[in-house]
């Protein structure tokens, strides 16, 4: 039995599953066994509240767990280490692959949360047959992930793939993340929410108004509720905000010419209206975009299920390394 | 022997040169014969410009030629067709590289110019013995390149790399490439000569003003020459230019996660007063930087030769493909 656990802000999502011989396919994680819990609150609770989830999984299953893979948001290195982490604000280098190691006596992988993402989208989803691609995750914030010549593309510590924190607009205000003006203060949930309100203020969009219960509760949301109704001024804040996803991914594609770029986070659940637009505005910040083949944008596959998959495939890495 | 050419905005540099067994050491290329000549104006006159050219260096090396290579500024593909080169206006999907085969007789490979400068500075200049290093070149624009596992990172079109097309600024003004507020309008020498000119104009750099001759004819130059001398004045100006530098590098670092920095091009020959002052603001815009390994800023060591340099090793492996 494999176990793959995606560790979000707020919940903790855990399979026991098991692979088959071709991962390569959409139906290559078998989950057999799969259980929600909250994320645990500091760094000294976490090692334990993960070791008691894999446990259930073991008792559901009635058997041995024989590899373990993480993903938790933040910067991890390649030995497993979280250097920083969003959800554990008390996280400072804690070794977490060789601590879940010790506790529960079987191989285990950490990965930053997106990395489980984008191998899961590269081996079973909207990656499949792409050796260049570009993964984005548009949700509270904003990460990427790159896969290049058929692999994953690391970084020299393991840190690549931050584009979230690159400077778009270097006399915008500090994020939360104190780098003035980053791409995901403007391409993520929490961006097009802005855009929203910024709408809604001017009396322009009545029906967020109504959908969110007043002019200051209108959320990212509230947009993708009223974009499904084909609300016309929603679909005025999506134009805007596709533009602000656009030139981040055009400088993407500037820096790592992709041949493809996945969408995925909880803002993608928007879809084709989203999509459609976003791919429309990418050659504006695309440099000779007129002389190179278009780069097509693509819908994430496996939804919220995305970050727990590509763990109980690195589950199954561990299991081989031993 | 082997030909490799730089074409440049107003000129074109050609050596003839043999390589030495080991090209990881920083004499691996000799020069036998050098040539600058005028660059060509317009695409139908290239190539028999570029013809002409190593028919000469032939005639002065008593030689026939094995294998050349091009390094040209643009958007060249892994096959060396030129789709887009700022010197060549009249350029549009120009077969460089099959041409000069038909012409010449010999096997050539086309490459970007910045793509030749990084090989040659990995090989024998500021890159060796780092596997994960980002290139940048600030000159009259920003180019940029990586290497990353040892391998020159090319993308999927073997267009990977154009940071200073990013877009850093996204309410500034359309620069000469059509996208808003790119990198290179601001880290480039064109950048450095605006942020001077604003300080020239408030009247609070009278060294910059006697030394270019006037308000408007302060340059990027007119910094350098300044800086040499100590002047107050330009050393802020120097602050302020080292932060719009850093501000790409740190996105590129979010991005690609390197372990090193090249920085050449003309920009780069100010030395040390830069780059001590990019190195020193680089962690205001890398995220975490407070929690993993500091980036070193280095300066190239090859100067205007690299590209050529780096053109001469790639005509080895012409020769070599045959």
């Amino acid at each position: 039995m494999l176990v793959g656990v995606d560790i979000g802000g707020t919940k903790m999502l855990a399979i026991a599953a098991s692979l088959a011989a071709d991962i390569d396919t959409p139906d290559a994680v078998k989950v057999d066994h799969e259980r929600r819990v909250p994320t645990p609150k500091s760094a000294d609770v976490m090692v334990a509240g993960i070791e008691a989830l894999v446990r259930s999984l073991e008792a559901d299953s009635g058997g041995g767990v024989s590899g373990v893979a993480i993903g938790i948001a933040g910067l991890v290195d390649t030995l497993g280490v979280v250097h920083y982490s969003p959800h554990l604000p008390d996280v400072h280098q804690l070794a977490l692959a060789a601590e879940l190691r010790k506790a529960l006596g079987c191989p285990v992988i950490v990965e930053n949360d997106l990395t489980t993402a984008a191998i899961a989208e590269a081996r079973m989803g909207a990656g499949r047959g792409c050796r260049n691609f570009v993964m984005v995750a548009l949700g509270t914030g904003v990460g990427s992930k790159y896969y290049v010549d058929g692999e994953l593309f690391r970084g020299a510590h393991g840190f690549a793939g931050e584009a979230g924190h690159m400077t778009v607009d270097r006399d915008g205000p500090r994020h939360l993340t104190g780098q003035p003006g980053p791409w995901e203060a403007f391409a993520s949930g929490l961006g097009l929410g802005e855009l929203a309100r910024a709408a809604a203020r001017g009396g322009g969009a009545p029906r967020l108004v109504e959908l969110a219960g007043g002019v200051e509760a209108v959320s990212g949301q509230t947009v993708a509720a009223a974009v499904a109704e084909g609300d016309a001024a929603a679909l005025a804040v999506l134009d805007d905000f596709a533009e602000q996803v656009a030139l981040g991914l055009g400088s993407l594609v500037n820096i790592l010419d992709p041949e493809r770029i996945v969408v995925g986070g909880g803002v993608s659940e928007i879809g084709e209206p989203l999509r459609a637009r976003v791919e429309a505005a990418l050659g504006r910040w695309i440099v000779g975009a007129a002389v190179r083949p278009p780069v097509p944008i693509v819908l994430a596959q496996l939804g919220e299920m995305a970050g727990v998959l590509g763990a109980a495939v690195r589950a199954g890495d561990a299991a081989r390394a031993g």
